[in-house]
């Protein structure tokens, strides 16, 4: 069965084609800029050499077309015909409370995202126009949904609430709900294998730090709390996200500068983080590099983000009573030395004890940078969102034909 | 020397006179309701009967005034004449960043603190009108000013400052401040001599739990982070604050509800936290009592309290890569057992063996109620901001006096 995953945003659509029956990528890319002038489509077949192509791509069915087009090319293609796409899997970010796991896309379930839009504004119609355009190419193939939010709906009230009248969660859905969910609940399920361990016995502490940033409680495969809350911008410091502030600021800003409710978050969201501290970047990789050459903004951008970081570890231990691993994951957690080495080495009184050495080889593989021995054992998981979503969208898929 | 300390609000003065040469208090009390029909004098003179009074007190000066007169009132005072005054020490909330520790008030001060009262403008303003009041009735007494914020100045910058753009902090002071300075530092000071142990050398985490509540991670005696923030919203989930949010909810809500500046800020400040949750009250003891009578929504409450406070003492132990003792204090902190019991049996990771036994007894005293050999310890101590602040004064007048 080969099962096409899709990532639809406003102006963009990233896809990876898999063949489930070997669990093998045949084809993965992107369209970018759709509806503005020369949008592009980056396709990158397995085996063949890397192909893109500047087209007018004005909206989502279009590129979709395309993607689909470039799937069964001659050249380009992996593909004899699309009717050997057997399903499309979607990545959704926002679920609210409707959706506690993957569901197959019908009438009703579309409905539901669209009610969801207020939560997501940004992120949910897009997944919908990505629904959509699917649709009007391959009308008969099924589709399924699988959400940023689904893994954490597992959390208790006492972690979900917030302390505000509950009138704000009655009438406006206003609780904590989480992302990164399909990357915790992936690495969770390799960490307990790396470690040989049955999930359900573990506590472990999950750290998806990329360019957004969050952290999770996992105890015994269930999400216990999880750092980003109602939107993407608590919790973590993050590459242009503040993450978590004193809420007053927010009013007094807003006060001081004149901000419209759009400009304040446009603030923290875009113009806040490892770029506003370091004036330099966003990107945790040139922070480290210009941190290493001595850069004082960038140390303490550095500084910042770990000790941050540190101290969510240290809260999810707390809130679980416990430890036995902790996870990191994405870009940053996967590939920054730096980051987990000066995090490491500030939880040795949990029984960390790290192992430098460790650290540093392996790019890209399963690994523990902790000491044999070591009480609380880290690892490092290369996380694969797009693979989750295509096991979730073949499990659907075979249920629904008995 | 006898010291009278003061603590201005906009509508009441507390006060309390110190002997400091035998550390005894002589008198303590209020007068509440400044400016309104029928404000009311509360005198606890030592040794005598307890005195109220009905009077027209329309501002700070006359409230002092009538202060001065009980303190020397032939029945009910404890002072031949007001002359037996050494000094008056006055609680201030905000020294932003100009004020490091207690100083005695000059015009430069003064000045200051009137620079402060956009930080916090519910409170400097009223203890500026103390000062002056003082300064009317007795224009020759030297008077100290103690700040909540003083002793947190000694965070470093990546505790102290948010991710968000720098032009904040440096055109409009946007920083973490930290509150109830004096208790945290009492209190650790108090926790070093309990142990028998140099406080160099101690890791505490301290936790003020009153109405308002607030930690703090106190490393070898200096503050390295606290939980309240720019201002006292920041952290803990409190009596009527919200404490620690996902900052995107504050526009969000603003937008849903029509909101202005305002009227969130006085949702989150005084419509949140234990009464939102619970729908019963502020106050801990009536929540702890619902709770036990089975109430779902006072139990909520209560967890979502206890296990936001359990993650704040992770979070800091984490901050200082470990910790030797935890510290209640404050009306929540010295008197709710069901309080510390929950947040202290979810610490066995740490190392904490809770003493269930000692947690009940010798209310009021300083106490452990971790058992023998417990590796981290637990205290109890109950906190006196005024004595720090008689302290405090009294030292910067000696100083003065050469």
């Amino acid at each position: 069965m080969n099962i096409l995953v899709i990532n639809a945003g406003s102006s963009s659509v990233k896809y990876q084609l898999f063949n489930m029956d070997n669990a093998t990528v045949l084809a993965k890319g992107r369209v970018e800029r759709i509806g503005m002038d020369s949008a592009i489509l980056l396709h990158e077949p397995s085996g063949k050499p890397d192909f893109h192509k500047v087209d007018e791509i004005l909206e989502h069915t279009t590129a979709i077309r395309r993607v689909l087009d470039v799937l069964v090319h001659p050249e380009h293609g992996v593909l004899a015909s699309t009717s050997e796409i057997d399903a499309v899997g979607h990545r959704v970010v926002h679920g609210g409370e409707s959706f506690k796991s993957s569901v197959l896309v019908t009438d009703e379930v579309k409905k539901e995202i669209r009610r969801l839009f207020d939560l997501a504004p940004l992120h949910n119609p897009a997944h919908m126009l990505g629904i959509s355009a699917v649709e009007a190419n391959m009308p008969d193939v099924p589709q399924a949904v699988v959400f940023d939010t689904a893994f954490h709906q597992s959390m208790p009230a006492k972690a979900y609430l917030y302390p505000v009248p509950m009138a704000l969660y009655r009438k406006h859905k206003v609780r904590r709900y989480g992302f990164h969910g399909t990357s915790h609940k992936y690495v969770s399920e390799r960490a307990a294998a790396f470690l040989g361990r049955p999930l359900a016995q573990l506590k472990l502490v999950t750290c998806h730090i990329g360019n957004g940033a969050s952290c999770a409680a996992v105890q015994g495969g269930q999400s216990v709390d999880t750092s980003m809350g109602m939107t993407p911008l608590e919790g973590l410091m993050m590459g242009t996200r503040s993450g978590d502030l004193d809420p007053a600021i927010v009013p007094y800003v807003m006060g001081k500068e004149d901000l419209t409710i759009g400009e304040v978050s446009s603030m923290l969201n875009k113009h806040s983080g490892l770029q506003a501290i370091s004036g330099i970047s966003s990107d945790m990789r040139e922070i480290v590099e210009a941190r290493e050459a001595g850069d004082k903004n960038a140390t303490l951008a550095f500084d910042m983000y770990t000790y941050r970081l540190r101290k969510y570890i240290g809260a999810y231990t707390a809130a679980m009573n416990g430890v036995d691993a902790i996870v990191f994951t994405a870009g940053v957690g996967e590939n920054s030395e730096a980051l987990r080495q000066v995090v490491c080495e500030g939880l040795s009184f949990l029984g960390v004890d790290f192992d430098a050495e460790a650290n540093r080889q392996g790019r890209g593989m399963e690994k523990r940078i902790t000491k044999e021995g070591s009480r609380v054992e880290v690892l490092v998981i290369p996380t694969n969102e797009e693979w989750v979503i295509a096991q979730d969208t073949y499990g659907l898929v075979l249920a629904a034909k008995g």
